[in-house]
């Protein structure tokens, strides 16, 4: 997996609102940042199926409570989406669940919709009550905006520490002729070791599929994406991936994820998760590369991915790569605290394509040339375990100064 | 567990050659440090009990080899200890394990003592051989310097990145009259998640104690202290923890771990242990503060510990401790990954004695006043999880930039 392999390429300036029959809006509620957008609507022009993952953190934001309850009784026609950052809805008890339905509700009326077709999210501080007033005051305002160019301004207006918006779209051919479109967006930018999806994720598509085969495709595409990636190692409240399909695009339905015409989409979907996946990394807090960690030869494709997630989430690691300071025995010692089958004698490991160990002993290499390519935007680590043919890999960035002020001033 | 409630006093200037017929001496063999030693020598008049604790990293440093090869022909007859910084000996392949044979037999002839009486232990750079020359002609040079006082000049002889030498001993008087000593010194400062033991710690004493029992009781006291304890979270290659017990106060042998002398021998290993753990993660990396996590409430005394330990990991609630905010947010969240059983609405959780998080919601506080309060060198977090009796604890330092610069200019 390198930065270039994406299944498919990907559209200019593609985003939510690519696929046929989405709408977004982005506006500014005044709710924690000035001079910014703090408020994304995302509407459909048809009832969407929709499927979603959620955290495995037994603290859960109120707005998965709420969509929770929404999708066990409506998975089929979902119409909205309001996603707010600034604050996290978290910790807020049944306050929070009851903001969380206020916005819903409110979005539903202004848009004329049925009860429960709107889903809400929300990304910010912990325990900071969600300001429903000035978010009903922005949805209002919402109405005037919503436009099909605007999916590029909704994954602005979902940031928090997030330095740039992080959003893209493919156009997926079927089998068959005739092709669908998938868009997503997607924020940021600590609070990052997700366990079912990243903080917020957003995909879009106009294919019509049944919930039931979206939710199998969005938790495969998940683990080939945002299940691979880390920045600080902490499980958040509110990681949220929603998978949204309108059937827009006027194409046969995708009853099947093993058709042709499904693993059409499932490559789509896992390019469109790849790519955002990534981008909450390279963009992760104080990060200034994106390094993929690679494993193979490990007894299981489960234990390769929980090696490469270990080396990851290693702080000794991240700030040795921060450094670009090719110091090979962290990652060898991440390695063997992984708790997968592991024997130093057979394990192979190489940066950037030198390999520094092997036979259970450091390989000679010039440290400068090593070091040289080591500093760059996007590095490769590789290892080999010599136990079987398990493979995996982790997206990581490396630890900086830049995190530690981040947030150590986040709230202060 | 607050910072003062050591079971016993400790000795003024006690270390690992108060107790009686323990001596020591600390050389600089000029490895990699200039102008400070680097290797320890520590020997006993007398043959002495031996117990071990070795990290579970699948990578283990070669002396960790060596010595439990020794360990498994000969625990009832250990007279020496030497103990080198600089190189870690790990990832270095049988050589690695012939020089950590050809050290303690270089020990053996120098002191003239049987064969597999000597254990070795080395911290520093993973990958770096040793530089045995340098380390034998180190041990020849320490001969004459062997001394009853050398046991804190020992203790700064193991130190890499710490900035301080971590040494103590306490006098344990035995409930049927007399008294025996154990000492102890060990060294950090980062790598520091230990899962058997810290990197490396070892504890001396006069006591009369069989392996058997000896053992027992360090991993008791290692339960309470090395694995309460994390810096960074990452697991070393060399985590030992070493007791030798030679029997020179001349009381009665202790032959049961729940005999009241087996009791006093166990508070004042605890009490050792206790203090060198905390010193450990107070000189952690960067570090500016100590902070103790106490969980109480959970389900079991193991979910309590893991609970405790998750927080102590987050990056996110270590930079938030460094910038004294009382973003408490951070901590709920760690708690609700932990995979223990939780229900936010049962959870109270205060800072410095101060309940800020309670019935699932935020209580008010004054953001100022608790900012001053954790503004300070120890500080107490306090989670109360009310699902059960289940009480643990975990020490952790905060996460400054100082910890970056420290990891990323280490070896570069």
């Amino acid at each position: 997996m390198t930065d270039t392999d994406l299944a498919l390429p990907l559209l200019d300036a593609g985003s939510v609102t690519t696929p046929c029959g989405w709408r977004a809006a982005a506006v500014a509620c005044g709710m924690r940042y000035s001079g910014r957008t703090d408020l994304a609507l995302l509407v459909s022009d048809a009832p969407a199926t929709a499927a979603a993952l959620f955290t495995t953190n037994a603290v859960q934001s109120a707005h998965i409570h709420y969509d929770r309850a929404v999708l066990a009784r409506n998975a089929t026609a979902i119409r909205a989406l309001a996603v707010n950052s600034g604050s996290a809805n978290a910790c807020t008890g049944q306050a929070g669940i009851d903001a969380a339905a206020t916005v819903a509700r409110t979005v539903e009326e202004a848009l004329a919709l049925p009860a429960h077709s709107a889903l809400v999210m929300s990304t910010g501080i912990i325990g900071l009550p969600l300001a429903v007033g000035k978010i009903v005051d922005g949805i209002a305002q919402a109405m005037s905006q919503l436009a099909v160019d605007q999916g590029p301004a909704a994954a602005s207006a979902i940031m928090t520490t997030d330095t740039r918006p992080k959003y893209c779209a493919v156009c997926v051919p079927l089998p068959d002729g005739g092709e669908v479109h998938i868009g997503g967006m997607a924020k940021g930018s600590g609070m990052i070791h997700p366990n079912m999806a990243t903080m917020l994720g957003m995909v879009t598509t106009d294919a019509t599929v049944p919930p039931a085969i979206l939710a199998t495709m969005l938790r495969d595409a998940a683990d080939q994406s945002f299940h691979c990636i880390s920045v600080d190692g902490d499980i958040s409240t509110n990681d949220t991936l929603l998978a949204l399909a309108n059937g827009q695009a006027g194409q046969p339905p995708i009853d099947s994820r093993t058709s042709p015409a499904g693993q059409a989409l499932l490559a789509g979907l896992t390019t469109v998760c790849q790519y955002l996946a990534k981008e909450v990394v390279r963009d992760g807090e104080g990060a200034t590369r994106l390094v993929t960690i690679h494993v193979r030869g490990a007894a299981t494709d489960a234990e390769a991915r929980q090696a490469a997630m270990v080396v990851a989430r290693s702080p000794l690691v991240k700030t040795a790569l921060f450094a670009a300071d090719p110091n090979w025995g962290r990652i060898v010692c991440a390695l063997g605290y992984s708790q997968v089958a592991l024997d130093p004698g057979r394990l192979v490991l190489s940066l950037e394509g030198v390999t520094v160990f092997a036979n259970g002993m450091p390989v000679a290499f010039d440290e400068q040339t090593v070091h040289r390519l080591l500093d760059a935007p996007t590095v490769q680590v590789e290892a080999d375990l010599g136990m079987g043919r398990g493979t995996g890999f982790a997206w990581t960035c490396d630890l900086s100064y830049e995190y530690v002020r981040i947030n150590a001033e986040y709230r202060t």
